[in-house]
């Protein structure tokens, strides 16, 4: 049956588990593709320019800002994101659903231009103690880093309400399965089933 | 996580495999109990009152409706079908989903009582030739019968626009499968989960 794409936000502050969750369902799942976000932040050891962000500088930014370019943009600490719109249209021109990696104001912003037929899944830590735990664990930040983190995390749980489902993550494999149970019944809703209207009046006819 | 249950709405036309897969669906899901119906029509070889229908005379029937004891009721064929409220009442607030096997008249009218807070699935044949092969081979109905069944069936099909999801079911396990997975996605919304507003409340306090 021919179906409209999903687009599908998942957020979740930084330690409770979004990137796991969000490799391993691009992995088992081809119909979903990422949208992979432009940024100005410095890339960091590990990270491929156009796999993890599309890495660019502020002038080539604010080119893209005043070209319409990008479907969201937004400023987080002292670097820009923003989610380049051709790229989202091309993978629902191939007939697959998008995995937006973005925070509340993103998928807020995307909610609105998509006229609301966007799934926004959050994705909460068992506990801010937890989250810090896990942040500290990762050995990947500074003190001052993980304190700005932690401030951000609180900001952005506090914004829960601005989503459609809310998971809480103390198991990574129980989350990932509502994750993908998430999106295979969105992908069943009638409002995205296109191919209805013929199937049913080809049914009917005879 | 304390949560809302959910009123789960199966409908389709009689032949589309609607009840063998709600029995799999309550034999697998203690927490989904089925709403029973009362009907004025006769009970069938087979049938049990108080698992398949409340089975009512007429008089009975007229004095629930007085009493305001169905949440939704109506006319099909030449015989009453209602929902008792109180048992639905009951399911809920044991904590458990509701599961109605009711026409799109009677979602509709749920619908409107819920605040617009039911899941409503429809069930299709692949098409109206293989539902007719179906109800000859079942055997249970004289051709007249199945002439009307077919009628009504078309009439059915006509309000899938009335649904949030359609499923075509061309293959019972799949169907199943999907009914299953979308049972679990609601269970996870936000709005239904009673229990987060206390959940984050405390995680932010500290």
């Amino acid at each position: 049956m021919k179906r409209r794409g999903v687009l599908f936000v998942l957020s979740s502050p930084s330690g409770a588990g979004k990137s796991t969750i969000a490799r391993k369902l691009l992995a088992e799942d081809s119909d979903l593709k990422m949208s992979v976000s432009a940024t100005t932040r410095a890339m960091r050891p590990g990270e491929v320019d156009g796999r993890d962000y599309h890495f660019v500088d502020l002038e080539r930014f604010r080119a893209m800002v005043s070209n319409h370019e990008f479907l969201e943009w937004a400023h987080v600490f002292d670097h820009r994101y923003g989610t380049p719109r051709q790229q989202v249209e091309d993978i629902l021109a191939s007939g697959r659903d998008v995995l937006f990696d973005i925070d509340w104001q993103g998928a807020q912003q995307l909610f609105q231009i998509a006229g609301g037929d966007v799934v926004r899944v959050f994705i909460l830590p068992p506990s801010m103690e937890e989250l810090h735990r896990r942040l500290v664990a990762r050995a990947t930040d500074s003190e001052a880093v993980i304190d700005a983190r932690m401030n951000r995390a609180a900001a952005e749980v506090s914004h829960w309400d601005g989503y459609d489902y809310v998971l809480v993550n103390d198991d990574v494999e129980h989350c990932y399965d509502c994750v993908r149970t998430i999106l295979k019944a969105e992908r069943l809703k009638r409002s995205r089933q296109t191919g209805l209207i013929g199937f049913i009046r080809s049914m009917l006819k005879n």
